[in-house]
């Protein structure tokens, strides 16, 4: 009977225990046992509002020590990686006191509530050297990967027109109340969820060189809190439809709606070139429909997942059996150990965060301006 | 045993026998074995370019006579309606004759080249008092009556979003050559196709007030012809994509692509309300999806065309069996018939296909203006 | 101006103006303006139950003369094709006076109420040598000749398995009346719509060699009529689950389903073979859904019914339009006319579906035994 | 800052580092963070085949010691819970060890080679009065959990049908070679993965009553290794069909098979009720697809997975984002943890994989017998 022994460490600073701190906890408790990690993550430290909700929520996730000041978790000599949860307003001073202290910088989207914050922040990354990482994790599918590939291999063709959009539900009804994400800082349904399609876009296509859109708030007020009777006007997009012409000449549409009733996930996007096209959404994350080839026999075919499409082979060695939402978690923070050790970059970096983040503002100021922005 | 006695007719003067005209033709046939008509249809007379085509089609297609001369068509006492498929171009002079000859008109879409000759036939018509009908017939779906019915009951609440489009593939490769849909005079996958999903968007959420649209030429120049090395410049566009605004205040997207590798027939949408919501693809034009409900049990429903879905039941009386798009022409050739018969009217009638060829025009102008034009 | 000269006629003779009846006399009205016929079907008799009956049929469906005898209809000098749509009690005696007079006859299914019945039948044309073609309407689907061909040019290998089912929901409901279809002679689900699924597995894999099945009553008892108080026992089968095994040693399962809640028309199979596989269901009848190639991008595939697919051109010039249930019939009816002018066969014919017949009664004898019966 | 305390724990020994061992491993590691669990699983112990595949399966599984003697796990002081990977033929011993060490039992499906082995390994759990729990894990889906509880409800009415199927492609190639798969002993596509459809109707209608079945090899043999050209014969079915009758009456079909080309994971059903009718694939594990209602606007639902779908809440708080196949383990885990700190009992069981085993060999009976079996 032998003791196993342990191999490099790399130390975990969370800050935010909520919903997606809970994500990043169980996405860096998983890692190691699904991938051939550098290292292995330790969870050092957890930061929190309050002392109790830090130390209950490191408790619970496995946290070694927790803490209510976030600037000492950045600087302590035990977290290597500062993975920043909190409400979006705090990611600038936080991200700026990761870098500061030289440690890698793991951010939720959107990167921070205004296109010039996030781009202090992309400069100040740049400046000093360190990795940074966005969590743009519907990136992370391992089909997303696929139709990127079929794109760069020609499989499709010359790509000609894209169709995307990210709806779901979540304020379709004129009830739901105010929160951060209609805050007129960084809220509305364009930057809640507009940036995840056009991440997407930009992923798929590479650059958007100019767009024109309708911003439109569908419910003009809406109640100040869960079941509260005093309502607040609404200063937000709850559905942004948007013309969009990329860099390489395909044009398309997009849209960002968080008041789709009967939508819960579609983050979906058609793709069509001269010989064929990809069509997917994320209702059905482990589908890709491909058309290719044509005459009598030529169809969209449902391409499954499966270990021949890495690293779904990480999770399971049959085809079939389905990731779910927080695999693409555990798939993410994969990447960003291995680039971490490596002090490589980590796609999508706070760079690329930042484009997303001038095009959901170029889309607003085309809706201002009612006419065509580029970028 | 006995004769069967006939009852009232009416007589059909069919000009034009490419695939439309074999379609009217067909569904006139049709429509008595299906329908309780006021009046027997009789096929009285085709007229196409030459006696030769003529003769040839009337033989094939059952008309008692054939003609060259489609004035002289127009003018039989035996032809009470006038069914025009010929090239787009002769709709106006064809109509226009029809009209002084106090004729019924049943005039293929679009309905003219230019909304202004579209107008002209249009007041025509209506100083003139007869009977219009005009080409739409995807309107003609039992699933879109019902879609028209669940809105307008209130099933999905206050009506939010507009998702549309007609895509096809039919010009999706470069070397698909010219042919009278490429004639910058009304060609185009806008006017060709996307009057589809205009007057489906209309049908279903009224008129549409502002667009802003970008009309994209994919491949500069066509061959000339089937086969031909000579190529053409192109000017008229691939694909269009489109932002609109209802009167209502309804805003979405509108796309018209006949460029789109992997559609044949994807004539869909997407309308979103604050309790529910609807989504139709012409790809199983027999399917509509529901979304109504709330809670655990929700979900998006799939409604199989059958006998509670009128006129469905004329064609069979069990569920499931499915219509087909010709079975489509035959409803709509049974509303003429009526509408002729009541001397009422028959929707869509001339001043409908006016306005939707003004919305076709209005997203050129938006196009070329590259901002929002008001209709 | 022209008179349009008349190529040869074929007389029909109708019996019976129900459902099928109207199907067979619009699908006689359509046939000629879509197919080139050798003979132009003439709607020269209508024959049904009551004088009354008759000529109100013959009027509605544009038949010349009417009759209460059906004998005078099948020895009428006009009539050359007498087409049976009566109970399936007189199948045989109006078969057998077709066969008799040398005319064509075109019987709706099942054959027969029993295969000792179909077999006479069957021995009569025969002997006679008369056309004979019997309404499978399904088979006549341009996707299920996709399939057909798919199968017999090796696309899927070596077949290996089979599950079939024909599955719908008129009579789930406890108080679904009783009608002809639950007569013990002739009826219940497995003879009324399982043997649509038996004459498909036929005629895409070949004679069945063995079955064993269990037919099932789920209510004891029904309405004597619509609405009525009455009830009286079931003496059919509600339900069929058999298993199946081809001359070609292919096995698999197939299932005949009237209760089957939530189903319209799900005539469907799944053939699996070495190296692909074809899906089907009767409910999108325009999609052939098929699985070829390997490894990381391969998916079973949407083929859309298109002009590639004959006779699917004969109605449309382009794909995606989709054919409808009553088109099957009009096809049916052309290859009846084409057999019929060629003295020729017209699959499936007496002799198929006496086969299929015999099917269906292994199955009941089957559960019957509660063992395996050879065919 | 702050300690986080830790709180009671329950120590893991893991035999078997293979798929299903990293499966559990990976499970063990992530249920705290995402469940309220009594205690924390401490990976205190794994078992291998050698020991350097102990220990290197030790240390990237995150175990804190490693062993090749399996007795010596199920004995030692530090583990509470022996979770049995190991091939199928060791989980009768493994089990009667870790049984009569008192510890609870933790075994992969099947519970072992024969009914009758798994009849004693079961009867020993419950003189002994351990908690034991069985691998199904598709058992765990929260949609599976909605099925049942809407049949139970009576939304779907009396449940009158059920067609089930378990299909899989992974041994559709004639090449595909032997493995412990294809040993006589516990082998077969019905043993291998028909029992996951065989406990999923249990687990939603209740016991099988009655099979009758045709357990088909289609490859009389395989390569005897992984591109080996020497061929042993197979003596295992490659796909059964069977024929099931519950004991409350209801019958249906169901069958095994994993030559289907073109199925990843059709571990699928539907089930048809006097009211309505519930459908499910593994294929979209999210969605469970219901049909109730009557009338014009009654069709089959797709209900997306969510919050509102208990413990979907554990792993995302908003709906659509999708659980995958290692989720369900998780939620396996902490099931079982719960079970074993309260004693309390941990569906399936033993006695619930006996059924199922006996089920399986009912069905090889029948088929050998060519006749139906009861249970």
């Amino acid at each position: 009977m032998t003791d196993t022994s342990a191999k490099a460490t790399v130390g975990i600073g969370l800050i935010g225990s909520g919903f997606m701190g809970r994500c990043h906890a169980n996405a860096f408790a998983a890692a190691p046992g699904l991938f051939d990690l550098p290292a292995t993550p330790v969870k050092a430290m957890l930061a929190d509002a309050t002392e109790e909700i830090a130390q209950s929520g490191a408790s619970a996730l496995g946290f070694e020590r927790a803490t209510a000041d976030w600037r000492s978790l950045i600087t302590d000599d035990a977290v290597d990686i500062v993975a920043i949860t909190a409400p979006n307003v705090l990611h600038e001073p936080m991200a700026l006191a990761a870098i500061a202290a030289g440690k890698t910088v793991y951010c939720e989207k959107p990167l921070s509530t205004t296109a010039a914050s996030a781009r202090k922040m992309t400069e100040a990354a740049e400046a000093a050297g360190v990795v940074t990482s966005v969590g743009f994790n519907f990136l992370r599918n391992p089909m997303i990967a696929l139709a990127r590939d079929l794109i760069a291999s020609g499989e499709i063709g010359e790509v000609t027109g894209f169709r995307g959009r990210h709806a779901e539900n979540y304020m379709a009804s004129p009830d739901a109340p105010h929160s951060f994400r209609t805050d007129p800082q960084g809220g509305g349904a364009l930057a809640d969820i507009g940036s995840h399609i056009i991440s997407l876009a930009r992923h798929l296509l590479g650059p958007i060189a100019e767009v024109t859109a309708e911003c439109r708030t569908i419910y003009p007020d809406r109640p100040v809190a869960v079941g509260a009777a005093e309502r607040r006007p609404v200063e937000v997009d709850d559905m942004t439809h948007a013309l969009v012409r990329f860099e390489s000449g395909v044009s398309g549409s997009l849209e960002a709606n968080w008041a789709a009733t009967g939508r819960t996930m579609d983050l979906s996007f058609e793709i069509t070139g001269s010989r064929g096209a990809i069509a997917f959404s994320q209702e059905h994350m482990n589908d890709l429909m491909v058309y290719s080839g044509s005459g009598a026999g030529a169809g969209y075919r449902r391409i499954e997942a499966g270990p021949s499409h890495p690293p779904y082979d990480r999770f399971c060695p049959a085809p079939g059996h389905q990731l779910g939402f927080n695999d693409l978690k555990v798939i993410e923070v994969a990447e960003l150990i291995a680039a971490h050790a490596a002090n490589g970059s980590c796609m999508p970096d706070f760079r690329e965060a930042l484009m997303v983040q001038e095009t959901v503002e170029a889309m607003q100021e085309a809706s201002n301006t009612r006419g065509w922005v580029r970028l």
